[in-house]
């Protein structure tokens, strides 16, 4: 360690050059292990010149362009050509500001639109201001919610928007909640909270000390259920008994919308004890809307909620809550494992707000404040009249849906997913057999790839249980109008009529 | 459902009141359940607007501000007073705009600034432009890397970047892998592949078909390796006898920065049969040194590797990398559910860019897309000089810490963690007994507090093993300057030397 010239050394790419250091005086550089410690290396000033030179081109195309409905959703290329418009390659030395400004501008290019309002494949769609404001603000401001020592705001929004979302479930009595990483992540919880209620050995003990554990859940149950029976060592074919510890019900499923009855599951879990896990990701917007909250009926009753505002409620990936019923500590006994580096007993301050022992996880994003940032903005009445407007144009698609020739549905919708078959002209006379359900099977694929190569719109299809392919019309964003109903059923007939 | 006049009906709160629709022509307004559906309801040049507006809040604030060195790096509040300060119920009505843009210079102006070249709380730190471009674009853009047909550029991005962190991990038979929320998720993928990998009827018969499965680790392995044990139902306490089915070697632990010999563990796995799991979530970055990588010898001997470029090498929360060795499909096998309306086999693409179904999540963050840009930007050479540097300066500090009186180590730094006791003057001359080291641990609790009061910097402590309370620094950042080592010295003298 020997002490140079006192210049400011450059001993960085162009990218890191030093600037003055603050405080500067007369402090000889430090040249340690070949490296001059004087100064930052990184020139803020230059950081935000970048920034204010992205930042038109993410408005433009990002969010102006890819909202716009004359803009396509998507500009199709396959991987191989993909790749090499992007030139992938990471190699050892950085490139210049206008490249990468020029790689911004073809990864958005590129990228599908979600945001689009004839975007219509996932159980999100849309783009929402407030939020947008409130993501950038986390991504800018990087915290991580392990204790309230380094992320007080985001603690006590996270805080106040599990107690709304509560009361908004209907437990008077409580509860206690936190988000995740995703509506998967919040079964798992529910599966962890459920078996440790029934065996709390289970925890340190594992599952080789307790008897055969076995959940039930629907068929038309999200597919995170078994993966979380399988993660969690439970097993796929313990789903359904030896000894049952949880029921999950699923409010609002993936692919029909469909919703279990949830006081008749209440009821056989009061009965045999049985922890009652509500799967409400996609269907716990309804609880928004006086109008149609009826079709969660009963799970006020649940012992917890999975519930993904970032569905229908717009708050954007990530943002999903995982809740327990009641004054509880089960989340913070369950999952702790009282890291001492992060939960000092000895804190000047009251620790309950370090909540991040009730995670799975240590590092974690703060993906509650986007959405309450949101709802300050809408109130609960704006997100209520999102909710009942997307619920009224699915009413309106399905109906349209049984008016038009050729097209015809799976079933009534309950929710926000419309499922229909297309039936191209050549196939209006055909029987009703095998051979006919065999080819209409094989219409959605084919229209599909000609709207993604169009990129006029994008909405999913899959074949479920008997039913061959339909697709699957997913209908959220406020964006979303009258006109892109009729044009959905237009652009099928469009792209397929031939087949 | 009844037609109405056909005005643009303002069925909803101002906030997204009707904006004229595309196409407009001559169709009448259409209202079911009482809503009227024509028009999208949410004005897109509104929303921007209200962007452009938010934007130079976000870039002073939580960018020019919160990295500014002359600013506080926390403007401390009590959890009861900010609550106060925030207003942070939820309420019926929305807010206008400027109240709302009230609300995120609040949010900034109480947050702690992760970004600032005083934040040496945590393994992350400080504020690359380029990641947060990145992170600005895929915030906008909102995809969910399940499929390649909804996140074509995020899917090739992440396999651009795995590909390259395998080749520097020195897997040369290949890999696979995948980002994940966080290393405690990416440690609990190492327990279920390995486990998997030793009983593969485990995901569909679950533990309780299975020999009592035990793992080992190191006492001073980062906390999630319990935590995983746990929620994968092995059990705490068969982390360490019946059936060892893997090793979790940690690469730079959490309080002191140390290695685990990988040379060695691996031997021992070898000859056992013991899946190898090397937990580098933290000491990672290492490996883009050519003079530091050295402290992973042997890593490309693991089975599995867990890194994290959101910690030393700047990338942003979350951005965790999980990878497996060799060209294999054991992380589809091992987490797949083949869910129909995701990963359809009758596609028209190269199904294998499907990704989606190797996670336990469904939705997924496309983390991996600011890592590339950043990476694009300042090359493998530009990180290689930010490791070097974080360690050089740590060096710095260890030697600085050797010279001060009333500072001691805690044991010579192998990476960034630098850890050492403050004695206040009170205690110098105290011998060193039971008291005085009873009285030592009293000191960090007090200095940290008075530094988060005054905002000055923020550095954690914690006790560890039969060692009392010691600071740990955590240096990282560019931003960071020799002087802001002198100057934590020089602060922690000026707490706490009444003490």
């Amino acid at each position: 360690m020997a002490p140079t010239n006192n210049s400011h050394t450059n001993e960085t790419s162009s990218k890191s050059s030093a600037s003055p250091a603050e405080p500067k005086g007369k402090r000889p550089p430090v040249l340690v292990d070949g490296v001059t410690l004087n100064g930052p290396t990184l020139d803020i000033r230059e950081a935000e010149s970048f920034l204010r030179d992205a930042m038109p081109i993410i408005m433009e195309e990002a969010v102006r362009k890819a909202t716009d409905v004359k803009e396509k959703v998507c500009e199709w290329r396959s991987p191989e050509q993909l790749k090499e418009v992007l030139d992938l390659e990471l190699r050892d030395g950085g490139e210049a500001n206008p490249k990468i400004l020029q790689r911004c501008r073809d990864a958005i290019r590129y990228s599908v639109k979600t945001g689009h309002p004839r975007f219509f494949n996932q159980l999100y769609a849309g783009l929402d201001p407030y939020s947008l404001v409130g993501r950038f603000i986390t991504e800018a401001l990087n915290p991580s919610l392990y204790t309230y020592e380094v992320a007080p705001v985001f603690i006590l929004t996270e805080e106040a928007v599990l107690k709304k979302m509560i009361e908004i479930i209907g437990w008077t009595e409580g509860g206690d909640g936190l988000f995740s990483p995703g509506g998967s992540v919040s079964n798992m919880y529910a599966v962890n909270v459920a078996r440790y209620q029934r065996c709390p050995n289970v925890k340190e003990l594992g599952l080789s000390a307790m008897p055969r554990l076995v959940m039930f859940t629907s068929e038309e149950c999200h597919y995170s259920v078994a993966k979380a029976a399988a993660f969690l060592g439970i097993g796929t074919k313990n789903v359904y008994g030896a000894l049952p510890f949880m029921v999950n019900a699923t409010a609002g499923t993936t692919i029909l919308g469909a919703f279990d009855p949830l006081e008749e599951i209440a009821d056989i879990c009061e009965r045999h004890s049985l922890w009652m896990h509500v799967d409400a990701c996609w269907g716990g917007a309804a609880l928004m809307s006086n109008q149609h909250r009826h079709l969660l009926k009963g799970i006020h009753r649940a012992d917890s909620v999975a519930w993904n505002p970032h569905k229908m409620l717009l708050a954007g990936l990530q943002c999903c809550a995982f809740m327990v019923r009641g004054q509880t500590d089960i989340l913070q006994r369950c999952h702790s494992a009282n890291a001492s580096y992060l939960f000092q007993q000895d804190k000047f301050y009251d620790i309950s707000y370090d909540t991040g022992d009730k995670s799975i996880q240590c590092s974690r994003k703060p993906d509650a404040f986007k959405f309450w940032l949101m709802w300050k903005a809408l109130g609960t009445k704006g997100l209520e009249e999102r909710v009942d407007r997307a619920l009224a144009m699915a009413r309106y698609l399905a109906e349209e849906i049984k008016k038009r020739e050729g097209f015809r549905l799976v079933m009534e919708p309950e929710y926000a997913n419309v499922c229909f078959w297309y039936i191209p002209p050549s196939l209006r006379s055909t029987p009703e057999g095998p051979e006919f359900w065999k080819r209409v099977h094989a219409v959605a694929p084919v229209v599909k790839e000609r709207m993604m190569k169009k990129g006029s719109m994008l909405v999913g299809y899959q074949p479920h249980g008997d039913k061959v392919n339909f697709f699957r019309q997913i209908i959220i964003s406020p964006q979303v109008s009258r006109e892109d109903m009729d044009f959905l059923l237009d652009e099928i007939n469009t792209l397929g009529k031939d087949l």
